[in-house]
């Protein structure tokens, strides 16, 4: 079955298309399961390891049946070495378990046979023995041309998974290239979303959406209505929404006019409410999920408001 | 001290520009150790895991004193799983315990405080607790633009650092992007080559270079000539020689005219170069570290005659 439809269905059934961001920074997480995670296994990135599993999971369960989506962003686990790496391969089999679609956020891409070994370690459930991330989509970038990206659509089409290439990101910096005119007018970002709504067309599920999405900041709401105009058919990842200054109607600007073709992604606003008030002194850092859980259903509320449901 | 000193002490020590490919893929190992490591530990991702260590350590023992890099593909591991990023920190470990600097070929790029994460997990050995890859420099992609560069450059700066942000790739497609023609009439790869040269003005080294360098495919010499025009003090890795079709000719165009501030990866042509004559006559797959060995002396002697040394 094509992602694309998963996705969709997902996003109707749960009936927001909030993206959850599984971004942990170990010192950030809450004292009471870092401090048991040290007493068990002492300042080992066992012990951070163990913490970011047991907060993820805290934080999955309390949104799994309010949001399609989560996003666990790979750098947050890579920055602990392989026990981070293991701690990441479990979030996404747990949340994949409690029934949430799971986005690698890796940005991956690399020449042929090295973005193949890439497809298989995010995209698959077996490289060969065992292992492998598993996960149903996975972000990547477009710097190095189509044939970096054709690797990966070979797996997804195997094994019905998608990825959100990088069109416009969510930073300040984002247009050093992306907005960089070419020499037929056009900007960069607009020749790599004609590049994925091209590679799109070979991949697309029954609900007309395809398996070749796009990532498009909320913080660029213009550039995004008129990349959606470019790739009508592109499943839009939207990053910046709420810490990095992106509003819910930012955030709407790049759906389609049927409200559909693509999820928000939240990560501190989300995972760190407990942190924030009003949360922090309605749940505070003992419930954080409830926190999570209380963000979660007052942005999908947002979207909905902004979207005209 | 400066990676671009450290870089071009090394370089000057060994007598040479070499830098060996760590892209070890289970399927393609040696009978003698797959064969073990599945007997020791079944068919599991340690197996291959193990496996690849012991390759690797054989490869680093082969060529640590003639050649002053290596260059390790996260990719290969990654598709091991966690297993797999077990034998990259080891792999890392054991080439620098031996006397190779390390290049992570990871091609990483995010956002701030995400990028910060990816500096932390490959350029640092303590990421808070302990871990992180540790390696000396790190190949970063600039498609997010330049403050998505700038967290790795603080990092490089506090501990002695360095990063290769991809220009121009030597993969077929890689004029997708990077030959595009900007507005001025300059073409991407220009533009990003100018990024790195202004951002390697803060961060040089005593002997010139500086700690931002540049990726440029030996399959492109033109515009490897051009590009170190544009960048005549930043260091280029130069992948593509050998299997993808780059010649020590090509190779060498991206160098400074005084013979300095590059250096050439080889991955397959060494690391598998017991399956190739005349490597597999003299050598066979019992001495693959043998043929590694003679592969790099031959391509370090086809550097030097097209060095004009």
């Amino acid at each position: 079955m094509h992602f694309a439809d998963r996705l969709d269905a997902a996003i109707r059934k749960i009936g927001n298309p909030v993206c959850v961001g599984l971004d942990p920074r170990f010192d950030q997480l809450p004292k009471s399961i870092t401090e048991e995670m040290i007493r068990q296994h002492g300042r080992t990135t066992k012990a951070a390891a163990e913490a970011v599993i047991a907060f993820n999971r805290t934080l999955i369960d309390a949104t799994a049946d309010i949001a399609p989506v989560c996003k666990p962003q790979v750098a947050f686990y890579e920055e602990l070495g392989w026990e981070g790496l293991r701690a990441y391969a479990e979030t996404i089999r747990y949340a994949k378990e409690k029934g949430m679609l799971v986005i690698s956020d890796a940005k991956r891409g690399d020449i042929g046979n090295t973005a193949q070994a890439y497809a298989k370690a995010h995209l698959t459930a077996a490289s060969g023995l065992d292992g492998g991330l598993d996960a149903d989509a996975l972000t990547v970038n477009p710097y190095m041309g189509r044939d970096t990206l054709e690797p990966f659509l070979d797996v997804c089409a195997k094994h019905g998974r998608g990825i959100f290439v990088l069109v416009k990101t969510s930073n300040p910096g984002s247009g050093d290239l992306q907005d960089l005119s070419t020499s037929t007018g056009k900007p960069i970002r607009d020749v790599v979303a004609e590049m994925v709504h091209a590679l799109g067309a070979k991949h697309r599920g029954e609900c007309g959406l395809t398996d070749v999405g796009a990532v498009v900041g909320a913080t660029y709401p213009e550039q995004a209505k008129q990349l959606r105009a470019s790739m009508p058919d592109t499943v839009f990842l939207i990053p910046g929404y709420g810490a990095q200054g992106g509003t819910a109607a930012d955030a709407v600007a790049g759906f389609r006019a049927d409200k559909r073709g693509a999820i928000v992604n939240n990560s501190r606003g989300i995972i760190f409410a407990y942190k924030q008030e009003p949360y922090a002194s309605q749940f505070g850092e003992t419930d954080f999920g409830g926190a999570a859980r209380a963000a979660t259903i007052k942005m999908a509320a947002e979207l909905k408001a902004a979207l005209g449901n």
